[in-house]
């Protein structure tokens, strides 16, 4: 599987959600088998031989790259949720979208001082939502080993918003 | 792995998201990398021989079994999503909550007339949402297999809101 063909099956949605944004949906990719294989097979890769105690996923996008490779690599699974929707004792980060704020959740208890963890979503436009996903791991103690995603924006700041970390991702959008 | 290991992991929130209700949260068996990924591997043990054209997996701790299960048995992907959430053409089918409704959506080009499926999710309890699911998949043509689900509510009535289909638990709650 090559990255061209896999580059090539992103569809590019003009103005949704808002006028004026172009939306990469990675919806193609996971639909075709064996780009989904591959991408999650050169995802897990690099981490086979020593694969992190948990792949974190951020909600809802994250969790589907995310589980596949936590199975793959023979780890456990975390999620990371929007507020309200994780039912047990939880620590939360809010951050800045460009209208508004958000809000991100994690188990107290899903991350031990120490756990090697890998962190990923699909898509690294500002940094904004992994930035505070990380800092929830940071938090827990958790020993960040990156934060890969499927598809990073170029042309957005989404790595100085993560510069403490090692930024792994499938397709550069320029 | 034992079916007693993987239900003693399951977690009883109560209280949530209401009072008077009991969540169950299945984060303690995503966790556990050995029950994640036997979980993953009852599943799909089913449809080794014979995998459908895809998984669906609906919103958003249906494609956390859901895409492991895909990628187990080389499938492809397809997500449902709450309404908006998809960038693309949609069908869209609107169901009842307790209180007010709510409403799914699939990409019109998802799936073809004849191709087969599985349906997961992680939780059968009313069954409302999975039932609005498989009719977003009928709409389409969907072949649907099964609708797969981790954790059965028997006391609520879900099977029959999903009368049409094979339904499989893995773990039934009394």
């Amino acid at each position: 599987m090559s990255f061209e063909k896999i580059e090539a099956a992103l569809r590019k949605v003009p103005d949704f959600p808002n006028q004026g944004i172009v939306y990469i949906d990675i919806t193609p990719l996971l639909q075709d088998k064996d780009i989904f294989a591959s991408i999650v097979d050169i995802m897990a890769e690099k981490y086979i031989d020593n694969p992190p105690k948990y792949i974190v996923g951020i909600e809802a996008r994250g969790f589907i790259i995310g589980s596949a490779m936590a199975y793959k690599l023979g780890c456990g699974f975390v999620p990371i949720r929007k507020k309200g929707k994780l039912p047990y004792k939880t620590l939360s980060v809010k951050y800045e979208l460009e209208y508004g704020e958000a809000e991100v959740e994690v188990h107290e208890d899903a991350v031990k001082p120490g756990d090697s963890v890998l962190l990923v979503d699909d898509l690294l436009a500002t940094g904004g939502t992994a930035a505070a996903a990380a800092e929830l791991l940071e938090k827990l103690g958790a020993n960040i080993l990156g934060v890969d995603f499927i598809v990073e924006l170029g042309f957005l700041p989404g790595r100085e918003a993560l510069a403490k970390y090692p930024i792994r991702s499938l397709i550069l959008e320029k």
